[in-house]
């Protein structure tokens, strides 16, 4: 296996963007990469995309999107783990890079959301869960992860501040973020005010839904060497699987996939969580924040709530958590999240994140945790300076 | 790179299965290549399909098919390029275990296509063509196919008869295999007799809609070797890509994906297409198998009718095509073809085809074709007595 490097990232407009299909969201963010890298081929494409077969009808994106970025012929192909897609799409193109059979991949996500109505969205967005048992008896995901905060409020005392210090923490980065759908500030007062989804979730405890693309170049070392520009190496690389039902789990308050696919990467990268120095985990829903950082050994079981209420996992903290504004703040292209994670990484590391936003002492490791469903998929990626 | 074999294969019931949904199909195919390769454990899974979102409102099946096989736990992703879903499962599957990151990875694909009206089964599979040019004007799959042979017709002469030979031999290979569909022979006149679908295409020049799923097991040679059974080289893996709008490609008459994906797989298995001795190739419509094989350099543009209408492709002849029955006769569960393609490879090499469908003269060197949509997806795999 050969070292490989992220040599460049891309972003498109992400929010509610009536101006810009599915095709063109996609082709601006990799277009950004491509530029950033400086790269003049690609050898192969992943494209992660959650449902555009459901939310604008439109399967058959990886040969669509070469063909639209000047690239008809490249081997081309989508990938999809429900919301882990983009994680996916990283992870496929560090694996062929590392197999030697390419030197330059782009990994990318993208989704068109808004083109649908809110139920048909809805509609789309529960397929990620388990149709014949979850889905046919009426649950979609605000539901699903509301259970998941009882459980967790039940068996560790998790209060309502500290799921709105997720919250108001992500939306204080996501403020300094120039591709955030929404960039302001907001109080923790306001989150237990807001608008009730599912109890005890409010909207404010909710990612919204998102138009968005993101891409990242992986390179050999060879080739990120010869480009001459800041590259960071992907030194690890996990992913897991538990069951779609949240009732067939072992512990509704944990992310076991999360688990795994953290160990697997961390064994890869010959680290521990220790040496890890930030993070940008999957907040589609505060609860999710929280049981992420329990569940990948950055806290104990149970703690998370209390250390993010005490600023622990902002941007000056010990660790500090989505600095991009995360899901809740930057937005959530399902498919798109977990390559524009890998952008936020890199960024940090090679100390380009925009606006007051860079994570304080120069981080030298970042890990990017992406998940699909109520975490029956995972991806973790540990990423290094060179 | 390491070397890369199929160690064992497995299939599922294929037809109109109304008794098994999605998932049962996959366990039943993923189930037989388990038992038929004797491992004990996978690494990873890959599922090739298409459209799961759109036919029975599932995504993110992944990590389902993972927990419904026992193996909660294991990275776990869906591949998606339209009818060639299968034919990428087995690429990633291949470039996987030659990366060394993992042993024994299961490249599968499923459709179930029979649980929803005709009309969204339409609307699902035109999904893989382009959505905004083609789609919205009316354009499905038989009337893209029909478009190109007219052109074929047009430009080289090639007649009804030609058309219906292929037909023909594919019913007469897939009448003996045990999971076809349609396991029954035709005659050449009821071809040309059968229901128009789209002029000059009748229902028996287009493949059938198809509940199914196939499962390969792909591994190590090290692991292949320790196991003790048949195994199979993957020599060549070559994947490409063109528009998704048939209006847009240089030539109507030929797949130039598919082209450039023989020229990269035959490439890496050094070797060139006189070197191999028989095909399964993508016969959606039997336009496909004439204008694929040509494409590929088996015949020159234009010759592939007349040497079809002579013999030179049946099971006895000189360069035997769908030996399975192809997605003719054996069906067409969209993203599983190209598992299945690879299925009958591995048993025409093995010597393991039933009922007298085994190719005389214990053929070494095979290869596999998958498409997506009207040609804008293609793999090419080279299989070798190792």
């Amino acid at each position: 296996m050969r070292n490989v490097c992220v040599v460049g990232v891309g972003m498109s407009q992400w929010g509610e963007v009536w101006k810009k299909s599915l095709r063109q969201l996609f082709v601006d963010a990799a277009l950004d990469a491509i530029n950033n890298a400086g790269v003049d081929r690609l050898d192969s494409l992943y494209v992660g995309c959650m449902s555009s077969g459901l939310f604008v009808g439109q399967e058959h994106i990886g040969a669509l999107m070469a063909d639209y970025l000047g690239m008809r012929g490249l081997p081309a192909a989508r990938v999809e783990s429900a919301c882990a897609s983009g994680g996916i799409a990283v992870r496929q193109a560090f694996i062929e890079v590392a197999s030697g059979i390419s030197d330059i991949v782009m990994a990318s996500g993208v989704e068109k959301m808004t083109d649908c109505s809110g139920g048909e969205a809805t509609f789309a967005l529960a397929t990620a869960a388990d149709q014949e048992y979850e889905v046919f008896n009426g649950a979609t995901f605000p539901g699903l992860y509301a259970m998941m905060a009882h459980a967790h409020m039940h068996k560790y005392g998790t209060t309502r501040d500290m799921l709105s210090a997720v919250a108001v923490k992500n939306h204080r980065n996501g403020a300094k973020n120039p591709v955030a759908q929404y960039p302001f500030e907001i109080k923790l007062e306001q989150v237990a005010k807001s608008v009730m989804i599912a109890d005890p979730l409010h909207i404010l405890d909710c990612s919204p839904i998102t138009d968005g693309a993101a891409a990242v170049i992986v390179a050999s070392e060879e080739v990120a060497k010869k480009l001459g520009k800041p590259y960071i190496r992907i030194t690890g690389s996990g992913a897991a699987t538990d069951s779609l039902q949240l009732a067939q789990r072992e512990d509704m308050t944990a992310i076991k996939a999360a688990t795994i696919a953290s160990e697997r990467a961390l064994k890869m990268a010959g680290k521990t969580i220790k040496d890890v120095q930030f993070a940008e985990v999957h907040d589609c829903f505060t609860i999710a924040e929280l049981a992420v950082l329990e569940s990948i050994g950055v806290y104990e079981p149970g703690q998370a709530g209390a250390a993010t209420l005490a600023g622990e996992t902002a941007l000056d903290g010990k660790f500090p958590v989505n600095s991009s504004g995360g899901l809740k703040s930057k937005g959530h292209p399902v498919g798109a999240t977990g390559a524009a994670q890998i952008v936020e990484v890199y960024k940090q590391l090679t100390g380009q994140a925009e606006n007051g936003r860079q994570i304080p002492g120069s981080p030298k490791i970042g890990m990017a945790q992406n998940m699909g469903g109520s975490g029956a998929s995972a991806t973790v990626h540990i990423m290094e300076v060179a």
